[in-house]
């Protein structure tokens, strides 16, 4: 391999010839062999368009000549089509704020362009990476708003893929809605209801999750871009500060703008911290769903079995025709990352100091994943499981004919002791609720019926 | 000490003679003392309100007779002025969903309602705890109402304090707006800024923490109160059900209205998860600006010393003189234990089974704990270190001009690679960066002195 | 109420004349009114002992005069035998690494003994309450050893009740030995397995937990008394550090020695965040343990009800007849406590900064916390749920019988696929295995009853 | 692309040609399509040599004949030596308890073992993935007996580098003895303390970290081979269950041993959790190492700056000569990470059922990425940090002589009150504590320099 040299504030160093990143991206990536993992690609895309944005508006406030601003341009433009991706080196766990992933980004952009212009790379001539790639802005500027873009990004594509589950559930609700089946409070016995009921429950807090999110969503728009190294605007051309976010506006296809307070957007990440809360609070909705699933699909001949799940693949190695409740199983894994990687987030985004929140690097780390999990996992989870749930109808009511627990039904006409006493002796001799009512009350036949009519009471 | 024998279906057991609660309350009292704590004052008033509307819903849907319903309202409006708080017995932490704390509510309301209509306590007579006070109720839909009143109080106050918190930080960011001090990322000299900017900008992360939990307290009028044992209303009539939610809103004074679906709003209790995840990253930006306190005052001598924490104790046992950051040092660890609770809360959420989540207890005693210890030291936070900070404004001069990161501002003159030079050159030497400026390039003093404006820079 | 004058570094302010607390007592107490709690008990105690033990160094090293050593002692012997504890004014919550508990302490003492000696209260003359009491102390090192010595003795305390819990579910796996019953997997019926079989595995667990924490409390025996302020040891006299380890040790009577490196154990409280992580382990093993007697009692005729859990409390304020499983899910929330608590104390621990950790108070907050709430709920756990567990053993019999796992045993007899065959056809016909086998196979009936032995499988 | 078609219990699917897995595999493959990452490569070879020591306990107990067990046992070496790996389809976070990762295994070893013996791919024959590559096994036992195994080697590593860190900071304790720089407690200046100390003290608190993994690494020898499905061994011979941990053992060149419960070791994970626990607890001690030094590298002129971290790379894309401190950063990025890490596999341990963890997959991918991130960081921090850290020793020299903590050292001679008094005049004066003690006591200059020898304090 061939080498070409370069130098930095730091030392030389010898580049392979071929590669469009430079001596600082080297570094980093030497520096940082950490995950083994590579940064989320939608984020190299999205920081090459903020790169783009800024060299319009350097362009427009005539910072940039137009030579130089075009052929940034024309490399930031392959970066967003998905060239070069494999020249950003640098681990996502990293120190320093995301300088490494900013300079390696520098450094190819610069490159290319410089490349494009005729040039060669590790020159940078005519292109130079901080002075006209990088020309009025800061790692602390443009790594926070290139992570706002992806993750309204992906955050987009979450809520959309949250609303199908909603709308499956419901679809689930609905056609259960006939099916009465036995209450359980505490896993004990309680009373009956209608198995739609409970898959519309479960609809109602998905829902909510897809209101929560849409919210945070939006503070996603504000970014601060032109804040440059503290939030004050420092190097940055004020003409380029006015015009920057309204050509990445332009560039994205919806509306971004700059915080009213730059200096406080720069050092508090705390909408970060919001929306993976959200997320956490999302995830806890779907590991309780996750896990009545599991219960009421447990069995098949031992368990409660008033549900079965599709079965998707053998559920195990030894035990012949055991199918297992992977998809559940799956979504609760899902939701104990996204709670862990929530606690990520919250220990990072508190450890701010001062002018700035240095660890970018692990926030979006971890933010990315929790997003990307859940999108793939509810995925899944809605096209293998959900939406080919069967219920076991008989085995539904057949348990709540077995039940005790309609005797709730008749506190309002004999009392809360009387009715325990019916439910006592009940679970003492073996018999049905009815047959102690019929021995134990004076009601007629047709009362009886009235008074223990499982659908009514599971409405 | 004289005992009455009280039974249920448990079996029998000897209450002292004089007290107001029953049998129920006293097992559950054997069987959980677990943190030797009291149960949240307000939520027991709350309760009792919450029983007291129920009352009424029941009179005027002819469920309960006048006489019975007068006493119990009687009764209730006794324990909402603070009377019989300390017949209240039961443990905070608690299995079974609250039917203790329901069951200790019934049974004292019953016992002083048979009081006040001249008959013996102990009897459930002519009232009885079940069948007339618990009238078409659980504890599974009067436990969380009453939950939520509570917060929704709790939360109101504690955003009071917020407000004032902000507007607290945001004077002193007006007062300190003339200061410029450096600016430091990644505890790194940066460049130089205001030091009002960064209370502007605590201020602005405060603000956002106002609107994130007034959003989130909305949610807090949405009950499931009518629901039942498990919001399918089983045992409670019909025009109970339509009126008890907007008796309850008068009781209250603001609009609270059932949920759409009682189900669901029975076993999904992510609302509380909601809220403690906002109270978690206001959490994260006090301990943020906490910590940021804490390095500022730091010294007096040997630190950064840039402000001033006003002296509200002694420091040391040993080392005379000393005085410490002991406010933010608090509220640092207020912040550390929300986060904790948050993660009880987050655990106890995700457990709900089916269709109750039968562990409101923990949920709602970390909540409570949550928003009081934040309010009382967002309090104590505000009138002993916020209003009386000082800044020190020679020693935030001095720094600056002792800083080589004013380099910066030379970027857009002479390029990245010189200002670095000139930079190091600084640091090397010891001279100021304004002399090595003179040395290395070819500036006039009033050039430089343009450049250098730190004012300018701070803005 | 009659008022005194005092007066410290801060200022003057006016103490209740009979009170034994003083003027940095006082403002310890207005600073921080956050949780409304007290400090533990136990740990007031130990620090009064901690302050005996350095009393009675000081007399030997001569740094204090018999008289007034005395005097301190007898203060400090009432303190230990519980007198005076309402003095202690100071929230658990507080900033300052525990100086204002310290001096409370100090002023506590120091007026006491000055009453002792027939002085007034409120006049530092002739004990002080820095100069005598806290003589060759500080904070940081009084704090940590009595946190340490309370720690133990808490700890000590719950490990007898584990080793208890562990004992009882021994004896209930050899009851149930005998008692065979369905194995799930993931929920889905699975192969036989022991009843007992299932309480020895759990006992099993609690063991390693009693194993765990038996090394961790010998951590708590390495104490950094004697390293004052910051572990150098300053203001202490040398043979006072020599031998106030020594002395404590005979009034704890158990071996309690300095730290190696006391500068280490002034700053470094990872003994604490290993201590919390045990007891976290230790709730996530009880967690899985409730929730399996959670599941395993299920019903009573609706769910798996092969054992029964002992009624302790009616389960229902309005299903009759209801009872539910309040112990284990007791234990389930005291367990996310323990995790959320663990999850504070790893958030203070790792905030230390420099020649401290300033963050003891809410350390000790929540690890008293964690231990007490276990220790007390492990004590109703066996005594009111454990110890009259009971096994449903025609249900367990019935289930096995019903199910179709047992099919596994076949598999090394006619391998997987042919056993996969029998299963599923024993689903789709409702048939049972054995039926399907007989029809499938060339076996004889002995030949089958061999094979499909659930004794055997369950072992 | 040919395909060739294969049936499982739930359909056909056709599966390509050449691939070495089967029909299992690809529905795992297309049920899990989650995070985009490759299972852990140390465990797939790990699994494979469990499937090796499984295959020669079947030959030796005549379970498997010899032919077809040394084709099984080929194609495993093949494996362990770092081939197929490409064949490993599934995602790390899968449901199912690691059934598909089991299943992949056994179809790539069956189809290489008939590929061996001159078979066809696809064909199950003459080696058969369950019949064979899975005999005596269950996904419940060889998954966390690989998973064990992984663990021990990763952490065998990971204890080297923890080894490693503590001597290079003893290293450097040892170095920085002769420095005397001021202490401070809750970041205010506290009294006079050695440089060296301070990384001697990291040094203890990195060796607790390794006596605690040494402690919890034994743990892992203990595996649950042999227990099959629930931990009762069904389906395996009972010579087999005798010799696999044996030979498993001579494979390893470790001892490695069958619990004694293997139902116990089958359910209940509690070891995965003392480990990452106790990961955890040493990521909390990197993490207040990692602060500290940020702290004292602050500046370089408007910090702390009494020591100097090794510039590894360019600070700032916009600040010219900004060097950051990367390496803490980076690690505390990390610690973050394993603490979060931690509550994922915290819920994961608690959240077993009845026989079995099914939630082994998430709990893995964590371990390893926490012990993987942990090792490899700490790597590059001892390398590119610690060992050229660089105190700044005229910096703490006149730090210390401007502080007035040295006043402490008065109070044996001149008592709490008046040394607070001379430490208050000199802060408002301005004065040094030497100067203010000339005015104000009546010491020689030789007495004061006696108790001000700040070399003597530091010790």
């Amino acid at each position: 391999m061939e080498f070409r040299r370069e130098e930095d504030s730091i030392g030389e160093k010898y580049v392979p010839k071929e590669v469009y990143y430079g001596v600082q991206s080297l570094r980093g990536y030497e520096n940082f062999r950490i995950s083994g993992l590579d940064v989320n690609e939608n984020f190299i895309k999205d920081l090459a368009l903020v790169k783009k944005a800024c060299a319009i508006a350097n362009l427009e406030s005539k910072q940039l000549n137009e030579k130089i601003a075009k052929a940034i341009i024309e490399a930031c433009d392959e970066v967003c089509n998905g060239k070069l991706i494999d020249q950003f080196i640098i681990d996502p766990i990293q120190g320093g704020a995301g300088t490494s992933m900013n300079m390696n980004m520098n450094e190819i952009i610069a490159n290319r362009a410089n490349e494009i212009l005729g040039y060669e790379k590790g020159k940078k001539f005519p292109v130079h990476p901080n002075d006209h790639v990088n020309k009025g802005q800061s790692t602390n500027d443009v790594i926070p708003t290139a992570a706002s873009i992806t993750t309204y990004r992906l955050l987009d594509e979450y809520i959309k893929e949250i609303e199908r589950l909603e709308k499956a559930l419901l679809k689930k609700g609905v056609e259960f809605t006939p099916i009465i089946k036995m209450g359980r409070t505490e896993m004990q016995d309680a009373v009956p209801i209608s198995l739609g009921s409970e898959f519309k429950a479960f609809a109602k807090a998905i829902g909510r999750d897809v209101k929560r999110l849409e919210i945070s969503k939006k503070r996603l728009k504000e970014v601060n871009l032109g804040g440059t190294a503290i939030g004050t605007g420092i190097t940055a051309n004020e003409s380029y500060i006015k015009s920057v976010a309204i050509i990445l506006s332009d560039l994205l296809g919806y509306d971004i703008h700059q915080s009213e307070d730059l200096i406080d957007a720069t050092q508090n990440l705390d909408k970060f911290s919001e929306i993976s809360s959200n997320l956490k609070v999302c995830a806890v909705n779907i590991s309780k769903l996750a896990g009545d699933l599991i219960l009421m699909s447990s069995g098949p001949r031992t368990g409660i079995g008033e549900i079965k799940l599709p079965a998707k693949q053998n559920g195990s190695s030894i035990m012949p025709g055991k199918v297992n409740p992977v998809m559940p199983e799956l979504m609760k894994q899902i939701s104990y990352q996204v709670i862990g990687n929530d606690l990520t987030i919250t220990l990072a985004v508190q450890a701010g100091q001062l002018e700035l929140n240095a660890f970018c690097p692990i926030i979006i780390f971890n933010l990315y994943q929790s997003i990307t999990i859940l999108t793939n996992g509810v995925k899944t989870f809605i096209d293998n499981c959900i939406v080919d749930i069967e219920a076991n109808k008989e085995r539904c009511r057949e348990l709540v004919e077995r039940s005790v627990g309609t005797v709730t039904a008749l506190i309002p006409v004999i009392g809360y002791e009387k009715s325990a006493d019916i439910a006592k002796k009940a679970l003492k001799t073996g018999k049905s609720i009815k047959e102690v009512i019929k021995e134990e009350c004076d009601f007629s036949e047709s009362e009886i019926n009235k008074i223990l009519n499982i659908e009514k009471m599971g409405e």
